[in-house]
């Protein structure tokens, strides 16, 4: 027999015990990480609700922690949707309960990292969590309450209400934290600009532990549009999901059933997939056998006749605040922008779109690409050497394209999708999903294309404009001497250059 | 009111849903995932149990299932020490149960990856799970089972048991799944070769879809040691520990809590720390009011009088066997391995080892660096982008050390610990944890300057003999030209050249 100990840990207890995986890895990152979590929330709450957002964040240093850190006292104010009342405590305490598990474009995607935030907040400056929170309603709703990492639970210290005198909407969340700003600074700050440049209906405000007010302005208004909850799309369903379509949908037929669970399917394509399929259209779905679900599946993975995921759903950037807010922030010589048609892997449309810009106020050195990624409108600021995006740089032969020599270039890139692949819970870095590698490298290879033909172009009427300098210096020297040798008055050369200007401009 | 909606999930509907954070990007990948988390778990159930590895992986092609892709069924058998019958449905079908949630290291972390293959092959394969295993009593068992996702439980289809005539121990684990081999048998012979350089006492036997039989020797006899289970170490413990090992403890002094709770205390350390904290070390721990514990909290994270933890927990690699697998595998010309004291990091002992080798077999490109990365005797393939040793390679400053100009370096390095800080879920990126990069750092360093120090050594013994070659070509000719000017005849020079020489090797 062996000696070995068999246990269950709860949902909290794992995160709890591997912190590490959502990049709380030291006391600089992890105080980055918590703005950043707290934030995305925040936007969330009220960009899916059609709110222009508003943010405050508020960071002040409060006692000695470490050699190098110090607890802080972090608040985040929004005027998004507000909590409802029977979720607070669950959606704040409790690993695994939230409203990110659907299929819907949103900056939070596993539902863990606030309620990940606030337990490292609680385990390193051993205070509760206060959150103050309404949904427009009565009732203004404060609680203060720690986590239960044992039993995945909230435990509530104390609970008020006050009336709503003003209508006031939002949530302020008030923690105390373990950090190290002077060394999150500069990453926490990059975040906020990065934010700022591509989410321009967006206002946010930062209070620095020196006092010092940072406002990440509305650089211009745009009109935007927040994503859609969707069905699955039928390309790439596993079984299991199948099998729970399946069991929602007992008493339909078998069309029915296609048409009610699925992206983009019609009553028509609906009939001509289960002809493709073998399958009666008017069985009902109670009277499937497994071998007939088998068939259902084999089916769904191989018909080629499903509409592409409807982009509608998705909210990207759009190329027009995408190249203003590159032009607003660096002011740079050249930008192009780009979107790809939309895609999908797995039954998750995605779209990428991106830009390149080069010289003006871009940082950075000359002949060398940096990179900004995005993600569903949120920068991603660590772990590039990860990201599918650096993989496909990395990949494709540079000597066929030209960049500037002496200019710094930026490259943009940006996913929208109902799920990005993530590689880490930590949300860094893109996974290399074959589908979405390839949109990249297409999105990537035009954008180069574009950028070599104008390169190419500015260098030829730079190589043109030394040319006709020449011509016009050396003209007029020839000019001089032949009419000095015949002793006669120089001539007028200036219809002569006219011409050779005009001749080589429209070349 | 907002119409957002919340729920929970379970564990496994939220890994379901996530498989790309353990890696599951696509159907290669997800093969060479599968295959290594079931090595890795048969693996530690043989060492842990101080038993050889002897483990056989056969992998069948069965049927075509997308464009690229195939069914293959895999089959993983290890003489390991087998699954206790109570535990076994629940080992392998339900998500936070293991054996794993202790300190002590071992290849497996999560207690995740096993059942999180399983739950990738039956969605993909939509074909149960078969398992047979014996801890060598009377009885094999044999189980056929699915993983109920929605409610994270095994779901039983078969069970048989058979009498255990000849003793046999061990677990046979038998999946359906898709993937794309010829994709993924460069990662997978990879690993397999990897994993054999630095586990000599193991023996592996792999039967590849084509019908060949590879095998990974035990290349050399090697004793080896079990890691250990430990208490955790005082230094770096959180609140949240902290008040479990008090609530664990409550009829105790303070003085024996101290001793019985922590790593590496004995009742001299104890009362030394208590003093220091100032705490009575006789009052109960039952007694100690909320302050108490903030200050006995307070004073654990400031106490410098701790002793180091005790490597001999840790099972790493070792010199030797480390130096004999590079030699083994590659014969270069030059190979040099350390391994750093130990060290640790929020409470967690660790030790990074390594070696740098040159020349001979070796491969890559002359003048770089190739990386070999292990952590806890586990090879790290994908990632290296993200891992703390490239950071530090990356921060290095490579000019002030000196690299054999036209030969390839290989460096490899290991880190060992009770806890290693996996930044995802797969494995295959250790986070840069401000110790372990320290750590690592101060290894790489070391390990360049004797690399350095070697290659001038050689560069100038190169040097030396070049200058005597020409000493003896030009010698000769003067010695002859001269003789000849002045008519005598030539003198044996052999003994100056000797003299010469004899001046220079001693140099």
């Amino acid at each position: 027999m062996t000696d070995e100990q068999f246990h269950e840990i709860s949902p909290s207890e794992f995160f709890y015990r591997n912190l590490q995986l959502v990049g709380f890895t030291s006391p600089s990152k992890s105080l980055y990480i918590v703005v950043k979590e707290l934030v995305e929330n925040s936007l969330d709450a009220c960009e899916l609700h059609l709110i222009k957002p508003s943010i405050l964040i508020s960071l002040k240093q409060v006692e000695k922690a470490g050699d190098t850190t110090f607890i802080y006292r972090l608040l985040v104010k929004d005027n998004g949707s507000g909590i409802p009342k029977r979720h607070v405590l669950n959606a704040l305490g409790k690993v695994f309960y939230g409203s990110k598990f659907v299929l819907r474009q949103s900056r939070g995607t596993f539902g863990l990292g606030g309620t990940l935030s606030l337990l490292y907040a609680q385990l390193t400056s051993n205070r509760p969590i206060n959150v103050v929170t309404s949904t427009g309603d009565r009732e203004i709703l404060k609680y203060t309450f720690y986590i239960d990492v044992t039993n995945n639970q909230p435990r509530l210290i104390s609970f008020e209400r006050y009336k709503n005198r003003n209508g006031w909407r939002g949530t302020i969340l008030d923690v105390h934290l373990e950090g190290n700003y002077s060394r999150a600074r500069r990453y926490i700050l990059e975040y906020l600009e990065r934010i700022a440049m591509i989410t321009p209906y967006a206002e946010i405000t930062f209070v620095e532990p020196s006092g010092e007010i940072l406002r990440f302005h509305r650089l211009f208004d745009a009109p935007f549009k927040p994503p859609r909850k969707i069905l699955p799309h039928p390309y790439g369903i596993d079984i299991e999901t199948l099998r729970r379509l399946i069991s929602n949908a007992k008493e339909c037929t078998l069309v029915d059933f296609m048409c009610k669970s699925f992206h983009r399917v019609g009553e028509k394509i609906a009939k001509r997939f289960l002809k493709f399929a073998n399958l009666q259209p008017n069985v009902k779905v109670k009277q499937l056998s497994d071998e007939d679900v088998e068939k259902l599946y084999k089916a769904l993975k191989s018909y080629d006749g499903f509409l592409p995921p409807n982009p509608d759903v998705l909210s990207p950037i759009g190329a027009e605040v995408l190249k203003d807010g590159i032009a607003k922030k660096y002011n740079p010589e050249y930008i192009d922008v780009l979107m790809r048609p939309p895609s999908s892997y797995s039954g998750h449309p995605f779209i990428v779109e991106g830009g390149v810009a080069y010289g003006g106020g871009l940082p950075g050195e000359g002949g060398k690409i940096a990179l900004l990624r995005y993600a569903n409108k949120v920068p991603l600021i660590f772990d590039e050497g990860a990201d599918v995006v650096t993989k496909v740089l990395n990949s494709i032969d540079m000597s066929i394209y030209r960049l500037p020599a002496d200019k710094p270039v930026v490259l943009i890139t940006h996913i929208a999708s109902t799920k990005v692949p993530y590689k880490t819970l930590g949300k860094e870095a893109v996974a290399d999903v074959p589908e979405v590698e390839r949109e990249f490298e297409l999105l990537i290879r035009r954008l180069l294309r574009r950028l070599t033909k104008h390169v190419k172009r500015v260098e030829k009427r730079i190589a043109k404009i030394k040319r006709l300098k020449f011509f016009e210096k050396h003209l007029s020297l020839i000019s001089e001497f032949s009419s000095r040798i015949v002793d006669r008055q120089k001539p007028d050369i200036s219809r002569l250059l006219e011409k050779i200007k005009a001749k080589y401009y429209l070349a």
